[in-house]
């Protein structure tokens, strides 16, 4: 029996069709919503031959997508899913005024922090939802995506309790196939992340490009780990959220299970795409060191990785790619 | 006219005669000192050729040294000279005793922190004096040491006031043409001095191979220098030695005179030789650490380094060299 939308029928659009965009928005077209796909690259390929979406819980192929190469064309919309790259925010300012109406929701997929902040400066806080995927994908092909495993979205609001409208989100997602949760307190969900992001991701860069497993297994970076751990668990307390202690035995413990991770940052690292530097590390970094918390070794983190990606970048610059 | 000798001719022991031991060993002989040192590699070479220093100030050639292979044959002296690396400072639990009469002074110019401890511990406080030499020296081959700069040693006495004694010392290095001062507080000559040491020589290797120019010229790099000079300072001050603020912009002015130079923990981890990772940044950590100062900075830098050379140590032992 085809299940029958309780709610008003959203009008959906997606900016930022990577590996993220492309996942969710899928989900949620292959369960009939109205989803309008804002592309770049794979535009001309994902119109004719649409997203493809390889997972174990069972690949499907979304035949016909609704992609545009602008917002104008796809207008106003109830809701707009952003996964870009943090890096990449900037473009938001032009992207983002032609898909919204009077209650528009921009619901931010985006990596670490200062992205509800950004979105909320630009277009009004109410609008703003906050999400946390965690989820293992690839982009594999043009208009091919690898779902590796998981798949949580965790919503919240910016900055408040939760609303009607996030559990309505919440609901949303969940007809759609997607484990969806809603946070009470979305910057801590949000900090809770970043203890596990910002020693991984950022140590498996600056030890030379290793994996999780790799990190685990050395006694420097193990220690590191759980000493930028403790301190990220600090700088959230003075800025309010609560994390315990024992978070950070937990979350070494569910590292073990990882194997040879490799993080994404340094995925894109070695490809010398940009890095969520400012995201993961910088937003963090300055919210701390402003709060007066101690920040010396996500300082040293932060400056290091942001030295690296910069060369990085400049050498992929000069070698022509 | 022969300078005459005013206070009891010192017999003189070279504990490491490498770069440093070798060149203040011949200030010292040159100038008619009874200087003995103990060699190993160049052996055979010194006791045929003697040793050759290349200077500004003034070549000279040391055409008789009294070279040994082993303490033993050296016997009891006045004055023990230490200029091992202290990463092979567990050498000198053999290599000291023989040397010992009653009062035989034993000063190290070693670098770092936990020279003086070591020996307190295991000949006793009285014995040591601490000495810190500002000099760029390099062995250029086998018996010949180039020197390429200044040379002051600063003398101190481990845990106490400047005695008679420290101020004898210093007579007799002056006397010899090497200028020498003597240090109301060796623990806050030493932390003065890894004011500069623990970022220069550390992010020089943890920034992938740098000169201390370009750690100057690049923004995050000089900051984190900064950071970790107000760091050292906190630690320092903690353990009762202060230092002041303005301290950090002397050392960042005098820095850039130096040019693209090349600090010397960089040349030997380039070179696959040990580095003393322990007496510069280990040894402060966990001192610092321990009085409960703030240490985020310094124990990144630590256990980075601490991995890279483990690391290049064994590749090193690996390719067989």
């Amino acid at each position: 029996m085809k299940q029958r939308h309780i709610l008003p029928h959203y009008r959906i659009a997606v900016v930022g069709t990577g590996a993220v965009g492309g996942y969710y928005g899928a989900k949620l077209a292959h369960m009939g919503r109205d989803v309008h796909f804002l592309l770049r690259s794979d535009l001309e390929y994902v119109r004719k031959r649409g997203l493809r979406i390889r997972s174990k819980q069972g690949d499907f192929h979304l035949q016909k997508v609704q992609g545009y190469g602008n917002p104008e064309e796809i207008g106003p919309v109830d809701v707009v899913i952003i996964a870009l790259k943090a890096t990449q925010n900037e473009a938001l300012e032009t992207l983002i005024p032609p898909l919204l109406k009077e209650n528009t929701t921009l619901i931010t997929l985006q990596n670490g922090l200062g992205n509800e902040a950004f979105l909320a400066e630009r277009f009004g806080a109410d609008r703003v939802v906050g999400g946390l995927c965690f989820v293992c994908l690839n982009r594999t092909a043009p208009g091919e995506i690898q779902h590796l495993g998981h798949g949580l979205i965790v919503l919240g609001e910016y900055g408040k309790y939760p609303l009607p409208r996030t559990h309505d989100l919440q609901w949303e997602f969940k007809r759609c196939g997607v484990v969806c949760q809603v946070a009470g307190d979305l910057g801590q969900a949000r900090w809770r992340k970043l203890v596990w992001n910002i020693p991984f991701n950022g140590l498996s860069i600056a030890a030379g490009g290793v994996d999780v497993g790799h990190i685990l297994a050395d006694d420097d970076l193990l220690y590191l780990t759980r000493q930028l751990m403790r301190e990220i668990i600090q700088i959230a307390r003075t800025l309010g959220h609560e994390i315990p202690e024992s978070f950070v035995e937990d979350q070494i413990r569910k590292t073990k299970e990882m194997g040879a991770y490799l993080p994404s940052s340094l995925i894109d690292y070695q490809k010398g795409k940009p890095v969520e530097v400012e995201a993961i590390w910088g937003e963090p970094y300055r919210q701390g060191f402003n709060a007066g918390a101690e920040v010396g070794r996500l300082e040293m983190l932060y400056h290091q990785l942001k030295r690296m990606v910069r060369e990085k970048q400049e050498q992929v610059a000069l070698s022509g790619s």
